[in-house]
């Protein structure tokens, strides 16, 4: 029986690995460059390169293996077909299993990287002991991954959990990324609170340490804890849109909990004080007891949660 | 083995029941009322005495049972408990499968009616033959019911697929049921359609035909049928809410399809020609293949859904 697990997290400028025992422990965990040339066609090959370098390193066989997880940023199915076009890596549709399962064959797994680190939180990280969770990645965008009775809701074409590009604005002039206006994302994500502060700082004089150097969400949320009323205004904005964006994913799924993480989560708790007052707000009554925890295993997530997929 | 399956859907104001073959055909269909005095205490002795009566009169015995499904609204979480208080029958928690087995000792399992809706549309409805989909019920409120892989997300606390309290007005004066403001139920129900009837013909005097006699979902749409202008920009704002909210809906659980049922959905296919731009402008490219489709099982889908949570 396999004693290990490599989770492979692929992202557009490295994939992180990660070599696990069954009780998901990590063992050993590396990263390779993300090669993007000829449509990302040596990516998989690569890993296998590396995964096989490894298990030599270590004297690991195949029968020794479990399998291999595989997280990546596109629309993947239950069954590792990625259903369109993964534009940072230049992949267009295939089922990633058997391609990485013709280098090295062992079973292998996959599916949409936001959704493996939902897993590997719950799994491992911050989501530990619940079933039913909704981990939200506050970073460059909004990523969320919906974990139901302990599994990944992936949906019909790999669009579960798309929580970033909830419509939360009808007065938005600006585009998102995916086109629409008036996305979570807007407001929510490390941009979307520069944007928030953009407006803010713009529309009076009132004295604020954001006016000098560079606004960021950390130098927002540094601002915040420092008394600096501007920047509580900023954050209680953001609160106000992440709040209610999350009531609604709560009307839907009615998780137990959601775990934050991301970039934007290394402001702690504090979080919490601004986005939870809105939530209660706008929150169904039967969906107003939902917990909020922080996440903990920040970029781990995904080589966790893609072992998880083998492992769990 | 048994044979037969009877398929309970308690309402507020009578109770549907229908006796099921193997294949999912209803035998029988019949109704009893609701009895809310005593909160309710009477419910589930009433459906007990109404099975063995029929059972009685079809000479089944228990063992040509498979069991007894339920649908009742409330929160009911995958156990059969009731974690709230029901306020439509007046019941406070209990387990409800516990107690209808106390009467008539088969496997019993119960579920919010809405979902269990859902399930019948999925298992012999419009919605058969799909496994992750979502029905809405355009009733007096607005109702859904989540299928994910074939199973109801019934969600922590009972409350998935509760999409009728999904936020979309940021300027609505006038309180939900819930006590929320700005909920898709006060604009795409049967009372929300008024809701935005009577605010359009308030605006201005622009002549139409809903001017005359009682305004409904009926007469708005029947107007919109036959060319009436204020009826038609009835139909675009509703459209517009529901299309916005479903969309919202897409983002997170990604279903194949819609399955519209409920009175205002007996206007037909013409709903989707007000819904569908909407959700085209407002859902995630991912998402927007969703297709809608109208339910099938009418008043019966609960019924079919309840025997369905047994014999499916």
């Amino acid at each position: 029986m396999g004693k290990y697990a490599f989770g492979v997290d692929i992202g557009g400028t490295t994939v992180k690995i990660g070599l696990f025992d069954r009780e998901g422990c990590a063992l050993d965990k590396w990263e390779i460059p993300t090669v993007k040339d000829n449509e990302g066609s040596s990516i998989l090959p690569d890993v296998a390169q590396s995964l096989l370098d490894k298990m030599k390193e270590k004297g690991i066989g195949r029968e020794d293996l479990v399998g291999i997880g595989v997280g990546a940023p596109g629309a993947i199915d239950r069954n590792g077909n990625l259903v369109s076009r993964a534009v940072n890596l230049g992949w267009n549709p295939f089922n990633i299993p058997k391609a990485l399962g013709a280098y090295i064959d062992v079973p292998v797994k996959a599916a949409n990287d936001a959704n493996a680190a939902a897993f590997g939180e719950m799994w491992q990280g911050g989501g530990k002991g619940f079933s039913n969770l909704v981990a939200v990645t506050l970073g460059t965008g909004v990523g969320g991954g919906i974990i139901v009775d302990g599994n990944i809701l992936t949906g019909a074409s790999g669009g579960g959990g798309e929580i970033g590009h909830i419509h939360i604005e009808d007065a938005e002039a600006e585009s998102c990324g995916c086109g629409k206006k008036g996305c979570l994302e807007q407001y929510a994500s490390a941009t979307g609170i520069v944007r928030l502060a953009r407006r803010r700082l713009e529309k009076d004089d009132t004295p604020s340490a954001l006016r000098e150097g560079e606004v960021s969400a950390r130098t927002v949320f540094d601002a915040v804890k420092a008394g600096d009323r501007v920047a509580v205004e900023i954050a209680e904005q953001f609160g106000e849109y992440l709040g209610k964006g999350l009531a609604n994913v709560a009307s839907v799924v009615n998780p137990e909990v959601f775990v934050i993480g991301g970039g934007v989560s290394k402001a702690g708790e504090i979080l919490f004080q601004f986005v939870e007052p809105a939530f209660q707000r706008y929150a169904f009554p039967a969906c107003r007891n939902t917990a909020f925890i922080l996440a903990k295993l920040g970029n781990d997530a995904g080589i966790y949660g893609a072992a998880g997929l083998i492992l769990n």
